[in-house]
């Protein structure tokens, strides 16, 4: 008789674990069973704000693959507005609701595959009533948004709360549309995951576009008028808006784990171990962004939602329930994004990361050229080096710049992956021509300045 | 009273050693003397297919710093035209001649420094007396060319003998300046650095700028009428023309160094020690194209004259020099360009190379694009990986794609240089965002397919 597994969620994390899984045992060897309690699976949420913008055209665009392929390709069994309401481990049965046509069914399983997501973190007072108040993590969110932003009265102001990535992207999408845009943040600095002196440089970015952005500033409340939205309330007075979107993070999704008795560790995430297994559940799985990883840098267990991290996990977990082996062995913090034609990358430990993780370091900023400074279209470069005193171990990077430089903080991933010093870093052998690079390459410029800060706190 | 260096060619390495020297001993402690037998001083020859083209205004724009700069802020005794023509290694003495005003010079040194760098590779049939016929080294050789195509008659026709990366560029700046182009390769490909597949999609994109490419078919002389060049003879006839430019490669311009009795290596360059000693000759440095260095992963010696890899040697034997420690460990063969708008990275072992090397190995070619699929402007990306069988080792890469492809061979170069397998690789921490890459990237995709087909050859 064939095993059954179940996946709880069918976006990246859920359908990669049963794709592969798929692909090592058939039908016959493995029922799969998957509950989704939304309308889509496996899209893209990355994808929102260009779609807010007009940059993609349509939710359909996001959509990797529909569940009818998953059905049909894949012979899965993929139940969608099904919501799982509660989890057995005593019995292996899960509880799962119609939400479409109501009523209820329990499902048997030999592996169970938890792959709930995240949900986005939203304060008390923006538990309201008002219309124009948007999340921003699934396709109907955006659907929302989009709809809000295309009805009349047609919203002029909008509102951004929280200035990480989502927030920033959001933030450059309604300009794009031609609205009024503020981004309320309530720390010091919008794009938190790279340092300040940085960051400073994507804020200047950002107002260039027209974005106001407005720090040190909680929102406390909303205000609203017949029904909508009409401001957003803060220490220095309300911050008159038709759109509120709010950008401020997302939380593990972990409340029907927790209620099994799921171990969940001090991120708020679900601890499982290389292998995706959730530890000490026997047969029981969970990946994506409901999970915690660790952090190779700093040794300390992390939450990073992001859908590479979540497809990695899947197929690991997917080819385990397989019956193969795979890890996901931690990661190192590398992100990219963009702001108009700013670029972004980071990857490791930012300054106050390193610092909470007890490193002793310096840092360096390089300032250089994306191309030969003769080759026309060079432009701007920083790169930001944090090393390890006094071992000169590279422990974060940071890039900003124009046009081609984000990706560039793969090299200093890898590098970082592999524990190179600075002093290793200068002799890398890295691409040169003038349409790609100065002579010296900004990356190994910002490694040799590094080495001489090394040295020059030896002396 | 002061030590004295005398430094032999004026170029990157020759001025990055001397720069470095200076850096670190002051001139009461080092008296720096440079011969450079041209005109020009740290230059920047990968440039020159620019200043062809137009794109780049001039030869000002590609010297990074004029003899007058050294002499005044480095405190350096640059001698501009003179050609060093013995060096006496017993007595520590060098000759050189004033090419401008005549008259020779006998210099005593403590510490010397070669940096003579690399001459043409010209076959006989191209000593000829016929005008319009060109190499491309030098500025003096750009400024040659770029007179020849602005003089009347106009040439209307143009040969590039040789698809290296010089022919190829070449290639494309007299396309871009509306001469009808012929690129002439005695090999099977232009572009051999990569493998024939990966050749293939570059010499597509030549053809498509409307480049005519003929292979395997060598030059054997060259035809001239009224002095002026007029066709390349060849075995399928002659290939009439208005001017040729040979891309034939460049080889460790060795001569004085022979002489003198300085070890030369089986590539035909300089033996140095990874401090830049040549070998058993204390007191004596070389740097640049006129060395030889280590392939880090076939463990041969190579000859890569490139300029990213003459500035670091330089540099090292300058720290050196100074009195400081610092080492040149070798390369691995990275170098990116680009055709138009089609990019080319490599770096690592080509097939050919790999199997010379004695290594038994894979190699996978994947398909991708350089942003998520839905992403405006997303393009092709063509990633191939050559792994060691069976430990899965990286041993070499390559990528062709359409914007933004090129410089992703850095991380790929960084994971090859710490030695990184291709199943350690699909673990790789990289950034995503949709303008940047799809939600596997492409060197995730490649590694994956690696190690499937590693798979596929244990069973």
């Amino acid at each position: 008789m064939a095993q059954r597994l179940i996946v709880i969620g069918g976006d990246a994390a859920g359908m990669s674990t049963a794709s592969q899984a798929r692909r090592r045992r058939d039908r016959a060897d493995l029922e799969i069973v998957v509950f989704e309690r939304g309308h889509f699976t496996s899209y893209s949420a990355c994808g929102i704000p260009y779609w807010i913008s007009g940059l993609v055209s349509g939710p359909d665009d996001l959509i990797a693959r529909d569940p009818e392929t998953f059905r049909t390709k894949y012979a899965m069994d993929v139940r969608m507005r099904h919501e799982v309401t509660a989890i057995d481990l005593d019995r292996r049965e899960v509880v799962a609701r119609d939400l479409e046509h109501g009523g209820e069914v329990r499902e048997r399983f030999d592996d169970l595959v938890y792959a709930a997501g995240a949900v986005p973190v939203k304060p008390p007072w923006a538990d309201t009533d008002a219309n124009g108040v948007f999340g921003m993590q699934t396709l109907d969110d955006g659907a929302a948004l989009r709809d809000w932003l295309e009805a009349e009265p047609r919203p002029r102001r909008a509102v951004v709360v929280g200035g990480g990535y989502i927030g920033v992207e959001i933030a450059e999408a309604l300009i794009q549309r031609d609205l009024s845009v503020t981004l309320v943040e309530a720390g010091s600095q919008p794009m938190a995951t790279v340092d300040g002196d940085m960051a400073e440089l994507v804020a200047d970015a950002m107002r260039g576009l027209g974005i106001q952005i407005r720090t040190d500033l909680p929102v406390t409340g909303l205000e609203q008028r017949d029904g909508r939205v009409s401001a957003v309330v803060t220490a220095e007075g309300p911050i008159p808006t038709d759109v509120v979107v709010l950008g401020l993070g997302v939380r593990p999704n972990t409340g029907l784990a927790e209620a099994a008795g799921f171990p969940i560790g001090p991120t708020g995430g679900i601890r499982v171990d290389r292998r995706m297994r959730v530890a000490e559940l026997p047969g029981v799985w969970a990946a994506g962004d409901c999970v915690e990883t660790l952090h190779r840098v700093s040794g300390m267990p992390v939450h990073v939602p992001l859908g590479t991290h979540a497809n990695k996990q899947g197929r690991a977990a997917g080819i385990n329930i397989g019956g193969g082996y795979a890890t996901f062995t931690g990661v190192i913090g590398t992100a990219v994004t963009k702001v108009c034609d700013l670029e972004v990358g980071r990857t490791g430990l930012r300054e106050r990361e390193a610092t909470r993780a007890g490193f002793d370091f310096i840092s360096v900023v390089a300032e250089s050229t994306n191309r030969a400074g003769y080759y026309p279209g060079a432009r701007p470069m920083t790169v930001k080096l944090i090393a390890e005193r006094p071992s000169g171990r590279l422990l974060g990077a940071q890039i900003v710049g124009w046009s081609e430089a984000a990706k560039r903080i793969d090299a200093l991933a890898v590098a970082l992956w592999n524990g190179m010093t600075v002093d290793d870093m200068t002799s890398l052998d890295l691409g040169y021509a003038p349409p790609y690079a100065p002579v010296w390459d900004p990356v190994l410029v910002a490694a040799r300045k590094a080495v001489d800060a090394l040295a020059a706190l030896d002396r």
